[in-house]
């Protein structure tokens, strides 16, 4: 298998840490591949129209995508229990993933409204409104830790997103009134998987 | 159970859509709640704390998000053979699934950008590049469409997909060299969970 990649993509490293759980990195090629939200990416486009990285080309010529397809995926591929429970505990497994990934969704449009996006065209209420959802979705985080499991792929979501927020925000300062986030973050981004996928620019 | 919905949002449109499909609707109240990207929404944020449809409010508290999560739980719910495929039919439904939400993110940027975002802070470039996105994935979906499986939630994603394009850019006249997603969107847009659920402005 190959998995186009990019280190900066949090989504992508939501796959890669994933594959590090299950002991499937010996089976996975990545390869790096670069993408933007206003620029052709020919190294992505063919296999993923939506020109995005993570995406996961088969064997058989079969490509999978995003990040939630893939993870689920390569969670089947692995022996034992997997990331990704069945019964009751699915569903909430499956909505803190959606919290993560949503919470990162808003920082990546903060990130190119900040970076990318020419300044004299930059909308204040935009950027506001995306902060706003960050900053509501890191107060759920801290009300859910708690009672989090050890190890899903909600957890593994929730830890790519505070990751992200370091490597991009820094001045968001997102442990502050946060203890208990900061405090779970402290231990679940010492995991193996976790440290072998820190975000790179 | 109370589903947080917009007769707007093509991904609160595919809730509803897999709902009458399973044949779920009457147990299912429909709360009409508005959302903005850059502005609050207090009907919303309390459940969803990204400030977003589709959410599903379970009798027992619990909060189901995203469209994704909701569908597939819902999905389970309902008698018989589902939309949601197991083996290995699941990764091609889930990924075109990934194929019409990703069109639809794309589209929803464009209109952002289009209609809410003030006309002196509008970015050519992000507008062609979300536009790329969205062309691409169309052209992905005509080579897809003959050997689409007549219903699971891929074939769902990609019609709210193509609804939404009708609803909002209909000046991108989808169907002119697509002949095949032509033909096939007007018959399954003819599908009664469907017809109830085109979007209304």
């Amino acid at each position: 298998m190959k998995l186009l990649y990019s280190p900066a993509s949090p989504y992508a490293r939501k796959v890669l840490a994933l594959a590090h759980e299950r002991g499937l990195t010996g089976r996975i090629t990545v390869a790096t591949a670069a993408t933007a939200p206003t620029g052709a990416a020919p190294d992505v486009t063919p296999h993923n129209p939506l020109g995005k990285v993570p995406a996961l080309l088969l064997d058989d010529g079969t490509v999978l995508y995003d990040s939630r397809v893939i993870c689920e995926y390569l969670d089947g591929l692995g022996d034992g229990p997997g990331l990704f429970p069945q019964g009751p505990a699915r569903w909430d497994a499956l909505t803190r993933q959606a919290l993560g990934d949503g919470l990162l969704d808003a920082a990546l449009l903060t990130r190119y409204e900040r970076v990318l996006r020419p300044e004299a065209q930059r909308w204040a209420a935009w950027d506001a409104g995306q902060v706003a959802k960050i900053t509501a979705a890191l107060d759920r985080i801290e009300a859910l830790v708690p009672a989090m499991p050890a190890l899903d792929i909600g957890a593994v979501a929730i830890a790519c997103a505070l990751g992200y927020l370091d490597f991009r925000f820094p001045e968001l300062a997102w442990r502050e009134g946060r203890p208990a986030s900061a405090a779970w973050y402290a231990a679940f981004s010492a995991r193996p998987a976790m440290a072998a996928t820190a975000p790179r620019g």
